[in-house]
């Protein structure tokens, strides 16, 4: 025996959410069912506006129902600093640290040939662009320290070598193979205060 | 700083399931806006659907988006036997012991003063009007070993003793203060074997 189709349907698309396996979406299920239906309305109504609404910010594309988000329309920023981070997460992480008060620019995502991500799909061409149009001095490369996130950021300095800016990246203290985004504010701010230089090629060729 | 207003209001409203904290609800809004869309679309209609269409058994009160449950409508089982399980959950996990065929009552709770969960709310009058119904002789009080759960079937057992049917409980080796809904079917099976006569207070006079 199972449940009713209709209750099975539920607990089967309950499952496309992270770490929801079948026991898990099986609880949820019958907890909406049995003691929360209003709050299961109201999951459903949001749900529908944010997956039809919610889009890039046009400036940095980090995700936003608005044209732009409020850091790219805020006028408090410090435009001569410009971060690179992979994903919406990790420039929240970053935000709630509170050392940092320049722009952002969100790759959705890191290098990947195995998953067939290259450099059109994060955005380096609007990156470039954003580079001539802004007055910015400094590139700081924030992407994961994960194979992936070295080998997206190692690929910028390639690209920014030639721009009359510095490229920097996180100090290490950052513990390898671990996430931006579950990275507590303190060692954040201290990976930031001693943030470093990219050697590009150009400095080990003089 | 923290996500644009409708990415914190999906934030909030995935809350409402069970076991989601404010870091995992982050972690899925974030997984369905940047990798799923179409995934939280179908749990939104899902959602809609089901939290407006489910409703109950018209006959053992089972959650079911249709008159009457699979196994109230099936002729295939046994009508001499009903056994009382306080929710869905507990239901689907005896019918997955497989040792049972006969029929249910779902209370869909228990008997909880503090909670103000008194005898209205658990459909016993409804149990009765089957009992008088249905050519029942055996009534099986499968409730939760807690507290709440042996008070209610004690409650039972002293409504049903003066009807001319015998009243069970599961048998001993179901674990003090465990959830029926978690118990393996194995443990089910040999509860299920070895159940008692409750001593109702006909016995304990004669
Ligand atoms: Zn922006
Ligand atoms: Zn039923």
């Amino acid at each position: 025996m199972q449940f009713s189709p209709l209750i099975e349907e539920l607990i089967q698309a309950l499952r496309c959410l992270p770490g929801v396996g079948p026991k898990s979406a099986q609880r949820m299920a019958l907890h909406l069912l049995e003691r929360d239906r209003q709050g299961g309305q109201r999951l459903s109504s949001v749900l529908a506006r944010a997956m039809e609404q919610v889009g890039h910010c046009k400036n940095c594309r980090t995700l936003t129902e608005e044209d732009l988000c409020r850091i790219c329309s805020s006028g408090r920023r410090n435009q001569n600093v410009l971060c690179v981070v992979e994903t919406p997460a990790d420039m929240l992480a970053l935000e709630q640290s509170g050392v940092y008060d320049g722009r952002y620019f969100v790759l959705l995502g890191h290098l990947s040939p195995l998953e067939g991500i290259g450099p059109e799909d994060l955005g380096f061409d609007e990156l470039l662009q954003r580079l001539k149009d802004e007055p910015v001095d400094e590139v700081i490369l924030a992407t994961n320290p994960t194979l992936e996130g070295e080998t997206t950021a190692q690929y910028l300095v390639e690209l920014l070598a030639g721009l009359p800016l510095k490229v920097t990246h996180l100090a290490h203290g950052i513990p390898l193979g671990g996430e931006l985004e579950f990275i507590d504010g303190g060692t954040l701010s201290r990976a930031f205060a001693g943030r470093l230089g990219f050697a590009t090629r150009k400095d080990s060729d003089g």
